[in-house]
């Protein structure tokens, strides 16, 4: 049986304007074919930060001016980022496959995820989006139930980021894996969605992209876990003449470095924790953190922090 | 085995604005889950017209406005109509099977759909698309390569509607049928691409929804294509006083109808030119044209037009 891998793509694989994301798709699809060349079954999931906040606002301004349009949820400019994202990723990820003769068919499934709704984060809003608004601007979201906070130049939305419980296209998934097919699901953490009965409904929130990551790699039994992102190396003390970057760390030394608070906010430390969480006790799972590696193969243990048992 | 099903919803089926365009989905929801309940292995393709309108013009106007962000191309803009409606809708299936006691997973597959660049369609743009432009703007469009015509108050963008030739995952589709699953697909057409060496290149163009759902079922070898529509019935002398409703009609019957331009462009006619491309020579294929049928059971042949050898 082929050994399965979740790939987790933050901001810098994706970039933010069109032409951005086409390059930046093109580059993480290298090092993405690099694993399915490898045998792996792959599934990858992707940041979605700047476009949502895109779209969501490019959305909310022309039903200001038009009214007939209704406003956009934050979980339906998701679920329109999964399109825009998922469109860019997909075909960067086939070029690359058929250009080294792999033909596996690559797709995207639009992705719901489940939280909970008393979820603390409901309570304490995190996760900043969407661009600079003004005094009136801030004041009419809040008015709409919505939260905001003082930034440079203004103000800005914020949003809760409640853990993800389950998948809801979970199936979907592990039958295209199994299939031997590329999957490109949980863009942007999925939408998240609370049950109501019968019925699922959109929660103004964010599910953070390396939580879901873990939580997928996790559902779908996944060997092994791989954050592609800007840092080379996972680092003690970093930022500090003392920094020590690590190739291998044992999962239990890191939660040490966790409790020690080694680890950045929203950067980092969500990595970290995803990693700890999705290996637990086992002694096959296995996390590596990763620069994008564009140009060259990927040779395990060779780049990077692996972590394990 | 399972018989399969296309089921193509029309505008009527979806609505534009979001509120519309739930409620819509939760009746058109009740036709699928009879189907699905019936035993059929279901896939779902829709109209975006409104919607990819809505969102094309939405994300150039903030363009325009934040010039940090790009102009969205036609594909792109319809990448998200697939999210922004398949959310909506692999919900309300979702939910509807659910409250029958039916546990199906439901999901959304972003589709890609190939176009021929020679297609004589891109000489003669025929889909009228977007909201209504002043002057000024309709020159800026022509400008840039677009084309516009002359319309009641204005003008808008008209582009080309070339005919599908594979859909890019085709194989998603058929794996996740074969599962037993439900599947949306080909949203809005598909998301029209031209083949450049080893690349997709979106295509300034809009797929016909009807085309792409014969498409569709001729490629996963369905049994039967359902249209559901805004008419009950498929009528000869349509809207004279010789109106005649059929219940069943034979393809060959069809064709003499066809030619006798019985069918209005652009509503009944790419339906009954995609049924006959459909069913061809086949003694099993059917293609059923009806109206939305919510609460109550669709009893095959009892509803709409049927059409056989």
């Amino acid at each position: 049986m082929s050994k399965r891998i979740v790939i987790a793509l933050g901001h810098k694989a994706l970039g933010t304007t069109l032409p951005e994301q086409q390059m930046a798709a093109k580059e993480s699809a290298k090092s993405v074919a690099d694993f399915v060349a490898q045998g792996y079954e792959v599934v990858i999931t992707h940041s979605n930060g700047p476009q949502v906040s895109m779209i969501h606002a490019a959305m909310n301004e022309f039903s200001k001016k038009y009214p007939e349009f209704t406003a956009t949820p934050m979980s339906v400019a998701s679920a329109m980022s999964q399109g825009y994202i998922g469109y860019d990723l997909q075909n960067a990820i086939r070029s690359e496959l058929v250009s080294r003769g792999i033909y596996k068919t690559v797709s995207t499934i639009l992705t719901q995820v489940t939280v909970d709704p008393y979820d603390e984060a409901f309570y304490k809003p995190s996760k900043i989006i969407g661009r600079t608004l003004s005094k009136e601007e801030a004041e009419a979201e809040e008015k709409k139930g919505n939260h905001v906070v003082e930034v440079e130049g203004g103000f800005k939305r914020i949003v809760a980021t409640p853990k993800p419980i389950d998948i809801v296209e979970l199936d979907a998934i592990k039958t295209l894996l199994s299939a031997g097919q590329v999957v490109i699901a949980c863009g942007g953490g999925g939408i998240p969605v609370i049950e109501q009965s019968h019925h699922l409904k959109g929660a103004s929130a964010v599910i953070e992209k390396d939580t879901i990551a873990g939580r997928l790699a996790d559902l779908i039994d996944a060997d092994m876990l791989v954050f592609l992102t800007g840092t080379d190396k996972v680092c003690l003390n970093y930022g500090t003449p003392d920094e020590e970057p690590l190739s291998f760390i044992k999962v239990s030394d890191l939660k040490g470095y966790l409790a020690d608070d080694q680890f950045e906010e929203g950067t980092m430390k969500p990595k970290i924790e995803a990693a700890i969480d999705f290996i637990g006790d086992s002694a096959v799972r296995k996390v590596l953190i990763t620069k994008l590696l564009p140009d060259k193969n990927v040779e395990l243990g060779q780049e990077g922090t692996m972590i394990g048992k």
